[in-house]
């Protein structure tokens, strides 16, 4: 097979953004018509919460759609549907994410939590706006976790694969919420350990952004085969970890504009990164006193920012991640053969794991 | 049928609670050790939650076990197994309410926001501790609805039956939230409007924890009869009416060494319960003048609390409100007949409404 750049994978995941979108909005539309009988408020919640969703880059959803195909699916409407599963379950977590990082920006919308502060100021309610703010984002956020599981458990697909593909969506948004716990609490710690590093990245992020949509497919589809499933679970993996090395390069080297938060946020909130990793190694004295002074620290500059660019340049921090993220995306590239005998399916699959790295959004 | 008091009601809890708190425990203990697997930070948190858990008065989940009795259910293990789903539900509830009303005390402990508040001054965790313990809140919330979900997809039980009860499941968890939404912009704006404290008391509390239980226990016996499900329905609204009217009448004038938290917590938080709004419409002005100076307001004194016990007394607040928990008790008593000819489950659904409105704790 000749070697293959992103464009084919990044056709597909716009070639879903174009079928999913129509059915999102829609979804999403009744469900605030359904929230409105009960009163103008979690409509407004729902509103709100669909205003930020519909911008996403719905990967996830893509991926739940290609795990179905490899595994003979043919029903491409229950595909479509089966993504919206994982796209409410992802903007939740982005959400819940924002409050906890005390985030202002999301998708270049204020966050959801910031958006309630300004409506609880205008409905003039009592008290502290920020918590009622925040409050309002746990009840969108646990609706919104339901409401997956509805559209779940509505798919027009046997009884038996939706349990199957829950099980798998119940296992891994566990181990993302405990992934949460521990980046929140090393983060606050301010140390940096490569354990406590890599197990953040692999369950807050890269098993519930490769593994888990992958997975969920293949089980609605019917997929058994236990080798098959393994593969498609490392293929899956490698996926996620190309995903979040790269979003961890972009988020401090990435373009402001295309990336829709402040360049430097993860330095801000003191983010246990591969790159700061490998900067407390490998960096000299001087490069890693800077490091400290500026991880973690509410206060940095536009020129911190670029100084920590070109600190994580010299020290070859920034080639070690990258050569990390392609090592990935080879691992990955391993596993096709042994998930499909498509060849389309193969191409599609190679591109976007490459693309995953190609990105700059 | 001669006319019963709450004690077989009373019974059946506590015979279910024998039962199901060592299924609860090891239950809980497996998923302690899987979240270890990830780190200790994970698995002190569930630990934690167990500790407020397992205190519980499990009335939702002894519900689902008569919801599915009624319906023909016969495998007491399987009705115990789904009984933790709801128990899991509703003690993430309870926790996440206690960060949104700013509650110290649950169940007679430190509200879990406040323990991980000091869990993380002895980790030495930087910044706002209170942050970082509502954080954590966040985090085991979402992994018990997700473990939550697991256990409901476990069950021995046809699919078709699980899926039926994840739908009512997912449909009341959905009502669940908006209520809450509801509730916290209506106690903060500091308003009392009967529409809004009617709509609140019946989806934040009186649907799920009367009317989910039972529909889903009997989901899960394959109930189809839509009459029958219908009177499933109104008995299990009347019993939520009944307990939530108690839980009410209990925050203002319970014993606080029963109930488990002080008295007169909703008067602080400034919660429209239906005495506030008996009052605020029928109370002298002297006295809804006394009720907006103690209403919401965080620095009341116990004199206050007896004085607004003494008050909703003389205005026949608390009288109205007593009475109203009896009308749905017999509501809901009208309903047994259809639900069930089996005169012992006729007495538990009789004696167990009942006991909703004898209850001191």
């Amino acid at each position: 097979m000749p070697l293959m750049d992103g464009s084919i994978g990044k056709q597909y995941l716009k070639d879903y953004l174009d079928k999913s979108d129509p059915l999102f909005e829609e979804h999403l539309q009744k469900k605030i018509d359904e929230a409105r009988e009960i009163s103008k408020i979690p409509a407004e919640l729902l509103k709100r919460f669909l205003d930020t969703a519909r911008r996403g880059k719905k990967i996830r959803g893509a991926l739940v759609t290609l795990g179905y195909k490899v595994a003979g699916g043919t029903d491409e409407m229950t595909a479509l549907q089966a993504g919206l599963v994982m796209e409410l379950f992802h903007t939740a977590l982005l959400i819940q994410d924002d409050v906890m990082d005390q985030d202002n920006l999301r998708r270049e919308l204020p966050a959801l939590h910031h958006q309630f502060k300004q409506f609880g100021k205008k409905l003039t309610v009592r008290g502290d706006f920020l918590h009622y703010g925040e409050s309002m984002v746990s009840c969108v956020t646990d609706a919104i976790f339901y409401l997956s599981w509805e559209k779940l458990l509505e798919l027009n697909v046997d009884s038996k694969n939706i349990i199957a593909a829950g099980k798998t969506y119940a296992q891994y948004a566990v181990r993302t919420a405990w992934g949460q716990a521990l980046d929140i609490t090393t983060t606050a710690l301010g140390e940096i350990k490569e354990k406590d590093a890599m197990a953040i990245l692999r369950y807050k992020s890269a098993e519930y952004t490769g593994v888990l949509p992958l997975l969920a497919g293949a089980a609605l589809a019917g997929e058994k085969d236990e080798k098959k499933l393994r593969a498609i679970k490392d293929y899956g993996l490698a996926f996620g970890w190309a995903f979040q090395i790269q979003d961890d390069i972009l988020g401090m080297f990435g373009d402001e504009e295309k990336v829709g938060k402040p360049v430097g946020s993860d330095l801000r909130e003191g983010k246990n990164t591969l790159l700061m990793l490998h900067l407390a190694q490998k960096g000299t004295p001087e490069q890693r006193a800077f490091q400290r002074k500026v991880l973690g620290n509410k206060n940095i500059t536009k020129d911190d920012v670029l100084k920590m660019r070109q600190i994580l340049r010299d020290a070859r921090s920034y080639q070690h991640v990258v050569d990390l993220g392609w090592k990935y995306v080879d691992e990955g590239k391993k596993q096709i053969p042994l998930i499909t005998a498509d060849k389309k399916l193969q191409a599609i699959l190679e591109s976007l794991i490459v693309y995953m790295m190609e990105r700059v959004k």
